[in-house]
């Protein structure tokens, strides 16, 4: 048993910049000594999202689309009252969505599904160089 | 401290079928060598999600009709332009909730309120046969 | 490697009452023996949630405004026609946006962004006793 500490470097282009991590996070499991456990996918910041998603271009459309129905770019938000930084909306999608995810990792693979891949949405207004963070608990 | 791993099938009825598995990963726990850690729960696929909600008729309807709110099925969606299979607003739904949850379990058992349930929602828009990852790490 | 299982109890004002539970959660990791891991911080109930976000005024605005418009308090829910405790929208709401969070902690310290609070938000109608639950994994 033990515990394995990798974190990757991205550069998104700009708001709704849908980036497929899978590879990334495979290739911290297949670097690392273990072979079964739990990966914690983990962004450190308050405008960017994780989740899942099957990677293709219709659906690269029609995530941010949702998202900007949900939480409209064009509302009032105290949030940029306050700071006058643009990303009010950003904030709250991050927030809904959720800064991370965590899958079981089995024989140094992740688990997901054939059209399942692991994605990082940039929820912020400008292009950002994001670092992730992937916890791997195991053996 | 070990990890075991573990799988169960279940079988949806078709769009918004909300299943109670909560039974299913309190056996997995039970049937494991571990009594306390962190149990990850974890659909590999791109349709169906997994939360808690307190697994009662009302709030059966009532989730369901909120997804329809949010994530209208009557939409275009370029998924559905791709590929034709109209089931666009279930990819987005279920990468809004997301894939999987992560709860603690002590003493054998998950760590959940009384009126606490873990549910797997299908959010495509006909039955499946589910696979859901029970993956725990703990002692 | 161990477990290391802690509980926290807060109290809510009421609806929308957003707690940053960040000094919470790094007193568990550092009070524990463990240096690095998975922290899962999870609410046994479900009327609550757990997220993160830039813990500053006008997002605490932002946010109870934005489950506004997703999940409308004033609509009907069936969970209300059944139970007449004027909550369907909590728990709607808590279902989306989930119980709990899974997070990186290394040199016995939590994995977050300087801007990045860990956040209960209360969505019951009225103030509540809340137990947290931080649940480590590590060594």
């Amino acid at each position: 048993m033990g515990v394995h500490a990798d974190v990757f470097g991205i550069r998104t282009k700009g708001e709704n910049d849908i980036l497929d991590i899978t590879g990334n996070v495979a290739d911290v499991v297949a670097r690392s000594d273990l072979k079964d456990g739990i990966a914690c996918v983990f962004v450190s910041g308050s405008t960017g999202a994780i989740t899942t998603v099957e990677y293709e271009p219709g659906l690269l459309e029609d995530l941010p689309d949702a998202l900007e129905r949900l939480v409209p770019k064009g509302l009032t938000y105290q949030h940029h009252l306050r700071w006058h930084d643009g990303n009010g909306h950003s904030h709250v999608r991050a927030s809904i969505l959720g800064p991370g995810i965590t899958l079981p990792f089995q024989n140094g693979q992740p688990v997901l599904g054939t059209w399942q891949q692991i994605v990082f949405i940039e929820m912020d207004v400008r292009g950002r160089d994001r670092q992730i963070h992937v916890q791997l608990v195991g053996e």
